[in-house]
């Protein structure tokens, strides 16, 4: 099959054998969707040698379970070891054993086929097409934000950074009936807010020491700091976005403002796709451009331009 | 009146007069604590000019309200507004005007007398002893702890640092019935845990990626390290001590594991007033020393000596 392969910071679409993993089903990938992640990975921010990709849309050919086989669906990206301590205390994204779907030690989605184990598989309802069930994945990481933090529907919510974690994010967060501002750099992101009757702001309307929640979605140290200014005293900051190498800061006034910081990285698939089906998300608008997995070496770096939204990659 | 002065990171003991706020009671201090917080002003961390010292048990001499004459009292030490907006929410301690009890705009306990407002005041059971009545203030700081964190019954809680904040955090956290450990690097402090039946063991031996809750108390970015190390995903981390200067971190981790960070500062008095009524928790003999207010300087020093728990001046 074709695959977009990773190698010693090396791109190159190449035939692969098809993945191989006993008990497992086999998709084959309809549309998979390029993330930051990916982009991370292939200038060497992560050690991954391998398939990358980890959003997307497939119809299973091969399962252990018939019932399965036809069924067109998505899937959580952690195949966890279910025995670990992690695992039984509810908690598989964090399986001290996890391999990752295109991340750690597991070959990814931008590829004709994938494996993944079968509890990891939601199907997808029927009235949502491939084009929005492809960012199930991303959907459920903004999900995540609501999962692991009570927003109030009288709260001021700050979100910091319009990319493509950063749209989703405002949409869910919007649900809330929060007071919602968005930090959004590029004209392209403010008009897709826009259009969604979702408020942005400059960095320097931003006013300190006034939203209840803020949430980080840029992956920069500016962007930590406009959020962490941004905080009422006892306010929650939400980082949802990796950082790379180290960030230098003060503490204290973290302590004496008591500021709750929450890490935040995969979320829940059930919740995503209902509020796909319902439309209550559209992730449809984010799509900058689809291209042929093919010419994946060429998507990579399109997607790596500055303010680029979704890029997608049909096999 | 004799008082405690600092100016331009100089102590001395002088004589000032009586303090003279409209409206507010005035208190004859019986006792006062020296706090990691005093240490620190004098030091020239933070700027101040005045008297300093925020823990102590004292009478009312003199209130606007005479149900108050003759009462035995501790204080909260944040003086709010009551009309600005963290007030209205119900966060007093975090009044944008604050004035806090000889750290921020207000002469403070380390005096003959003081001033506060009556709605700061608690009245002190007759049972509780000046010497632990002292405590007040700092057993509500470590109280604060299980204000802003469910710590579960059958969680692992790992506290880094047994100085005088740690002590009384130690007996607080260990009333939950979870699984405590302490890291202390003193034998005095070992000491006292070890005969409140709390287990204490070396930084060597923090496991990693094993407890619930790490509560840091030492202030230093070793202290921070160690916690946030023994933390397993989704685990919480507070940080119960100012941090002086900046500390360099990578916050991937944080992202990854999913931790929430809650800084956590100034806590509610009544349960820290029932739990010294009720026994629950004993500081007499984290009391290391207590000199007169004439000698405050000098208490000061020892105050600052490594591992010194708690010096006490008395009017």
């Amino acid at each position: 099959m074709k695959a977009l392969w990773l190698e010693e910071g090396e791109l190159s679409v190449r035939e692969r054998p098809v993945p191989d993993r006993g008990g497992e089903a086999l998709v084959r990938v309809r549309l998979s969707g390029i993330c930051g992640t990916d982009l991370e990975l292939a200038r060497g921010y992560y050690p991954f040698r391998g398939v990358i990709g980890h959003e997307f849309v497939g119809e299973v050919v091969e399962s252990p379970d018939p019932a399965w086989t036809g069924a067109r669906v998505v899937g959580e990206i952690n195949a966890s070891c279910g025995s670990c301590e992690s695992c039984r205390a509810g908690r598989p994204t964090h399986c001290e054993t996890r391999t990752v779907l295109g991340i750690v030690d597991r070959d990814g989605a931008h590829a004709e086929y994938l494996r993944l184990p079968l509890a990891n598989l939601h199907r997808v309802p029927g009235s949502v097409p491939d084009e929005a069930a492809v960012f199930t994945e991303p959907l459920a990481a903004a999900v995540e934000i609501l999962e692991q933090v009570h927003v109030r529907p009288t709260d001021r919510v700050l979100l910091v950074g319009a990319g493509r974690l950063g749209q989703l994010a405002a949409q869910v967060l919007a649900l809330t009936g929060a007071q919602l501002r968005v930090v959004a750099r590029h004209d392209a992101q403010r008009a897709l807010l826009a259009a969604k009757g979702i408020a942005t702001i400059d960095e320097a309307e931003a006013e300190h020491r006034r939203y209840d929640v803020a949430v980080e979605a840029t992956g920069s140290p500016s962007g930590f700091d406009i959020a962490a200014r941004a905080l009422r005293p006892r306010g929650t900051l939400v980082l949802k976005s990796t950082y790379r190498g180290e960030v230098t800061l003060a503490l204290a006034p973290f302590v004496v403002d008591e500021i709750t910081i929450v890490g935040s990285r995969c979320g829940p698939f059930a919740p995503a796709l209902r509020l796909l089906e319902r439309g209550e998300v559209d992730p449809l608008p984010l799509i900058a451009q689809t291209l042929p997995l093919d010419r994946a070496v060429e998507a990579m770096e399109i997607a790596a331009r500055p303010g680029m939204l979704k890029v997608l990659l049909r096999p």
